[in-house]
């Protein structure tokens, strides 16, 4: 344990002035207290900040809306995971038996709070800058890769992404009818955004079909207000 | 203008170095460009990242999901808005001339924006360190009014907390059935979690108390798994 611990700190390129924050980092609850979960709602605030400043200095003309979702591609769960296999955090984390036992060191929500955790206890050992300059080294693979001109998402993703920047509560989606044979049904789904008063009524093969068509219909009347 | 500019200047106690920065976040997107909408975008995530530093470190015994819920109570629009007119903002803004004419200077999606864009505005000009301390600064009365103690909300929004906590997509909330005569309606409403499987029916005179009971019984539901 100890050298792969000695290996994290190197590969951070941070070595721990309270060598107890780093282990509270690394303690998942299934081990018992004090564990990492104070630490990861820290770390994911401190993450979508640094990762915030980072892209508006990156890209000085963006949007909001393509800052946002190429920020939503960083500070998630994949992107995560990706970072702590590039630790190698797994065989560092202090799990309880049964997690251990149960594949827990590759369990993407446990790579991914942890991550979050860490970053915390950088914060707090050495502040904000040092934190948001590790931040920065450990997703240079993932901010090299981002195609600001990336094709669009899909509808459902977009009418989300477009709500979450306005701050207006998600939509929901409903079943309204069913009809035809069992190999040839149309489903049609209600779209509902109750704030903006809106709702729509999409068609489609499968549930998820006419849930997109219904998100197309409403981000098309969203854009003709 | 320039008086109420002066003023703000001294009530925030900040006199910008980089003056273009502080008209940028009054310009709402109505007035032309360049406008406050990629300030906001920064705001928002240095508003939540400092907000939750001062949480960590004022309620060392709350657990994560406290800490998210007094958060949410702070990084949200009408708190935004207190901070707005406790900075009079409001006379300051350069709007089209249209929201001008509208209420534009008091409508509380446009006071909140901009002051978010206001807390980038001083980060640009200054670094992380004077908007986190700008921030504890202008949130202290809404700090010093919390109350960790404080009850539960209610099951729906108590659900949402603890989903956004965990990362899991929210539920939606589907209408089963209505019965009953105009005047005496049962509603009974479905709470769909796919990710966990989960799937509750609630019923109520109203589709909202239906909603909410559908919400207690995925809590009762989550409480026992």
């Amino acid at each position: 344990m100890t050298e792969h611990i000695d290996t994290l700190q190197r590969t951070l390129g941070h070595v721990f002035t309270d060598r107890a924050l780093l282990t509270q980092a690394l303690t998942h609850s299934s081990f018992g207290q004090p564990n990492n979960e104070r630490f990861e709602f820290l770390g994911d605030s401190i993450l979508n900040c640094a990762i915030s400043m980072t892209l508006f200095r990156y890209f000085p003309d963006l949007q909001e809306g393509d800052l946002s979702r190429i920020r939503a591609s960083l500070v998630c769960q994949s992107a995560l995971v990706r970072v702590a296999s590039n630790l190698s955090l797994g065989p560092c984390l202090r799990l309880g038996e049964g997690e251990l036992n149960s594949g827990g060191p590759r369990r993407p929500s446990i790579l991914a709070d942890a991550t979050e955790a860490l970053i915390a206890a950088v914060c707090l050992d050495a502040g904000f800058s040092a934190a948001s300059e590790l931040i920065e080294r450990l997703f240079k693979p993932l901010l090299d890769n981002i195609d600001p001109a990336a094709p669009d998402k899909d509808p459902k993703t977009t009418l989300q992404e477009w709500l979450q920047g306005h701050k207006i509560a998600l939509p929901s989606y409903s079943m309204v009818r069913i009809q035809g044979e069992a190999h040839a049904q149309e489903f049609e789904v209600a779209c509902e955004i109750p704030k903006l008063s809106l709702r729509t009524l999409g068609r489609g093969a499968s549930r998820r079909a006419a849930e997109q068509n219904a998100a197309e219909l409403a981000l098309a009347k969203l854009k003709n207000q």
